[in-house]
C-alpha cells in the first residue's frame, strides 16, 4: 500500500484478517515502515460484534506495543485509518452493527474477509481467487470494478469440495462399507479408526460432528490417494469443484487467478490447463488487502 | 398380537411408538379387545428420558380413559407389559437408561421405533422393511432371528435418498444456478421462492435450516418431475438409494418387502424388478410391533 498517500491527520493505516478462529492486525506507519502484527482471538461477526471489536483492539495493541519509533504519535482512532476484512461482514444487518459500533477511526472500512483476500492476492488490482480449506469460494475483481462470486454457500449444502465436503463424502462411504452397500477399503478404514473405531463410535461421531470435525479427516484422503481409488475419486471430484469455482467468477480465463486454502493449494498442481495457465503467486495476504481498502 | 398369551397376573398389552414428534399408545386387554388409542408429544430418547415417560404415560392414559368394560381392573404399571419402540433406544447409554426409569411395568421391553416399525409391518416374522421420510434406514428380521441395518446414519453424512437430502440436493442446484455453475431451470427457480426469493435470503435460509427444513422442499422435487430433468435425476438417484437400502439387508431378494415414509411411498411403484417383487403391503404399524415385544 501507498501509505504516504494517507491525508496528514492519519499516521497508521491497519489492516485486519478477523476470522472464526483468530484475528490478525499489520499496523503500518504513513512513512511505509510496518510497525508490527499482532493476534487475537476471533473476530468474525458471526460470534458477536461486541467480541469482534475487543478482539480488533487487542490485535492493534500487540501489534504497535513498544515498537513506536521516535516522533511518532501514539496510536488512537482519531488518528487511524481502518481497514476490516472480517468473516460474516457480507451479512447486511452484521455489517451495519459493526460500523456502528465504530470507536471513532479516522477512516473506517468494512468487507469480508475473502474480499480483502482477493484485494491482497492480486494488490487491489483485477484479479481471481479460489479459496478452498474448511469451505470454498471463488471470487474475483474485473476490470470493470465489478465482483463476482461462486461457492461459499456454507456447509452441508454448499462448499462443494472443500476440506468439510471431502470429509462427509468419506464418512458416507465409510458408513456404506459398514452397512453392506458398498466394499471396505484402506481409506474407509482408516475414518473408521479416526472416529472411534465401531460402527457405533462412528455414529456418535456423526451426531457431534461439524464442518470443522469433517474436515479434519481430509488429510487422510489424501494419504490414501494412491493406494485407494475412493480416495482418489473424491479428490477429483474436488479438483472439479474448484475448477467450477474458478470457471464461475472468470468464465473467459483472463484474469490471474490465486489458488489459497490449504486443501486448494494441495490440489492447484492439478488444475486442468486451462485454469491453471491463469494461475499465479499471491500479491500479499488479506491484511494487505484490508490495507488497501484504508487508501478507497 | 396374541393377548391371551399373557401371563394371567397382566392384564393389559400397551404399545409405544414413540419419535421426535409424537408419542402413540395403543392399548389392548388380554381378552384381545383394543381398549384405545392414545397421542402425546415426543418421546424420542434424544430429547431425553424424564420427558419420554412423561409423554408415554400421557399417550397411555388418553388410550384408556373412560374405556374400561366392567370387570376390568384399572391399569397400573403392575398389571400392564410394556412394548415400546423409540428412536434413539439403538444408543446404548440412553437404552440402559430408559430402562432405569421403568415405573414398575410386569414387563418391559425397548427397541427402536425403526425396530418395532419392522416387527408390526410383517407381524413379528421375518421381512425386509425400508423407511424413506425425513431419513432412511433399511431394516431385516431374517430367518435365523438375526436383524441387519442399512443406512439411517443421520443428516448430513447419511440417509442418502431422505427427504433431507433431496432438498439438499436441490438447494445445492440453486446455489449453483445463482452462481453461474449451472443453470436456472423450474426446480432451482421453485426453490428459490420456497427460501425467501433473494441469493440472500436463500444464504440465510441455509444457515438455519436442519433436515425437516430440507426435507420440506422435496414435494417440490415431486411436482417438477416432469418439467424438469434436473427434478427427475434426483429422484432416480433417489430410488437408486431407495433400492441400495433394500438390497443390503436382503440381498437375495427372498423376504417381503414393505416400503414406507412419504418419499418411499412415492418411489415404491417405479422399483427395479428384482427389488419391485418382494413388496407387500403391510401387516401393522410400528405400535403392533410393539405389542409384539410384549410376548417377546
Amino acid at each position: 500500500m501507498h501509505a504516504e498517500l494517507l491525508p496528514a491527520h492519519i499516521h497508521y493505516a491497519i489492516g485486519i484478517d478477523g476470522g472464526g478462529t483468530s484475528t490478525r492486525a499489520r499496523v503500518v506507519h504513513r512513512s511505509g515502515v510496518v510497525v508490527g502484527e499482532g493476534k487475537a482471538g476471533a473476530s468474525g461477526l458471526t460470534q458477536g460484534i461486541g467480541q469482534a471489536w475487543r478482539h480488533i483492539k487487542e490485535a492493534i495493541s500487540q501489534a504497535t506495543g513498544g515498537r513506536l519509533q521516535a516522533g511518532w504519535p501514539e496510536p488512537v482512532p482519531a488518528n487511524c485509518a481502518l481497514g476490516l476484512g472480517l468473516a460474516g461482514a457480507n451479512n447486511a444487518a452484521w455489517h451495519a452493527e459493526c460500523l456502528a459500533a465504530d470507536p471513532g477511526y479516522a477512516t473506517l472500512k468494512l468487507e469480508s474477509d475473502a474480499v480483502t483476500a482477493l484485494l491482497g492476492a492480486h494488490g487491489g488490482h483485477p484479479g481471481a481467487l479460489v479459496i478452498v480449506g474448511t469451505g470454498a469460494v471463488g471470487l474475483a475483481l474485473l476490470p470493470d470494478g465489478q465482483r463476482r462470486t461462486s461457492g461459499g454457500w456454507g456447509f452441508p449444502s454448499g462448499d462443494e469440495g472443500s476440506g468439510a465436503d471431502l470429509g462427509l463424502q468419506a464418512v458416507n462411504l465409510t458408513q456404506r462399507a459398514l452397512d453392506g452397500r458398498a466394499l471396505p477399503g484402506p481409506l474407509t478404514l482408516a475414518v473408521l479408526q479416526a472416529t472411534g473405531g465401531t460402527p457405533e463410535a462412528l455414529l456418535a461421531w456423526c451426531g457431534a460432528a461439524g464442518q470443522g470435525e469433517y474436515a479434519s479427516l481430509t488429510p487422510l484422503i489424501f494419504s490414501h490417494e494412491a493406494s485407494d481409488p475412493d480416495a482418489a475419486r473424491l479428490l477429483e471430484r474436488a479438483l472439479h469443484q474448484l475448477e467450477a469455482l474458478a470457471r464461475a467468477v472468470d468464465p473467459t480465463h483472463t484474469l490471474p487467478l490465486v489458488v489459497a486454502g490449504s486443501v486448494g493449494q494441495r490440489l492447484a498442481p492439478r488444475l486442468c490447463a486451462l485454469v491453471g495457465a491463469c494461475v499465479v503467486p499471491p500479491q500479499g495476504d488479506a491484511m494487505d488487502g484490508a490495507l488497501t481498502l484504508c487508501l478507497q
